[in-house]
């Protein structure tokens, strides 16, 4: 304050007012205590309920390998993710087999989103795999991320490659040149302002059926250029 | 689809996976009814901590109660109402003497926002309460509200008044005509874009000496305009 004409103005309700305050201030801090008491024991339910939920996305992952597409289907049909994979992407990922998203053992601390490819002419690595890594600290969370070095295969690397805008794509808005995969090869979260990854782990994941069966019919139509 | 020359292609291959995705469906009705008693459970340790917490609130609100100005102080100095806040309901506000959050015993289906004021010149009644009710339905959460209908003195309701625009002022970005407490008197809860109720609830409420202690200073300095 450039003003120094009510400092002792301030000074006397300060003193007046100090105990009160610390008092406030020593409540606020028995009530942060228990908030993070509460929120911990929620995090053992979430805890509890990934260690029960694992063996059904197992067994969910089994019988969707059995579906040709399934994930392509789901990705594309998807009204973020959908925009974000261009034409080269979707040969690429007409070969995905499965997605898996594992959080951390804790939670909180971040989790990994794994990419499963069938034998395929683009990638050298059948897995591919993101991490998202979540530190706290005083001003908030900080978010990094780990990711598998893709090995493309001789001059199959779609991130390098200047797509070309298609048109007449019925199913997209826009065909962006930002490949889908320099997301998962790069340290970023966010592609084009969207958290992929979050995307994934909490809409995509957890039911991707929704996506799926209403977009089959087109898909199929549409698979041509797929195959 | 305008083009059926893929329907017969279409029902083969819903043939061939119908029984696969029933199975699909399944599961994932499974994970469902897992996702809804985890989400139970979490509910309940949040109803339990709500009534943990309550006696801390009360011996809050009773320190708060000796400190003059100090919910319009933590009012204007939040980024969110602060600017909400006109110079009309500045004075109204400058008899608040406490704000009670009460979440729903169940939680989820809504809270109960109380305003209570000490004798003024403005409000016939001392207090103004806003619910917030929460129903669900298929297409999502459907939001109502319920309020106090507002007793304001003969000629002294700040929301009928035409307030003009005060300039000079340094601690707000702009000044608004619409009143505050038009979201309390109004079946909207949103103002000006803002979820008044949800910031109150979730962010004021629960730990308002934040928005106090580095403002105390210069709303002191500029509290004859206030009283
Ligand atoms: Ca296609
Ligand atoms: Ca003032
Ligand atoms: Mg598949
Ligand atoms: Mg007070």
């Amino acid at each position: 304050p450039s003003d120094n004409s009510n400092v002792g103005a301030y000074e006397e309700v300060c003193y007046e007012h100090q105990e009160v305050l610390e008092n406030i201030e020593l409540i606020q801090s028995q009530i942060e205590a228990l908030n993070e008491r509460g929120a911990d024991e929620i995090l053992q339910i979430e805890i509890k309920y990934n260690t029960i939920r694992e063996p059904y996305y197992l067994k969910r992952a089994k019988l969707i390998e059995k579906i040709p597409h399934f994930w392509i289907t789901v990705l594309l049909s998807h009204p973020t993710i959908g925009c974000l994979i261009n034409e080269k992407d979707e040969d690429v990922l007409s070969y995905l087999e499965s997605i898996d998203v594992r959080e951390y053992e804790d939670i909180k601390s971040g989790y990994r989103i794994t990419f499963k490819f069938s034998e395929n002419p683009y990638l050298g690595n059948k897995l591919i795999q993101k991490d998202v890594i979540i530190k706290y600290n005083d001003d908030g969370n900080v978010i990094s991320t780990k990711c598998t070095r893709i090995d493309w295969k001789e001059g199959m690397d779609v991130t390098a490659i200047e797509n070309t805008v298609t048109t007449g794509s019925k199913r997209r808005r826009e065909d962006h040149y930002k490949s889908f995969f320099s997301w998962f090869s790069s340290q970023d979260h966010v592609l084009n302002g969207d958290d992929i990854g979050d995307v994934i782990k909490d809409d995509i994941f957890p039911n991707p059926l929704q996506y799926y069966i209403n977009t089959a019919e087109a898909e199929i139509e549409d698979d041509e250029d797929v195959v």
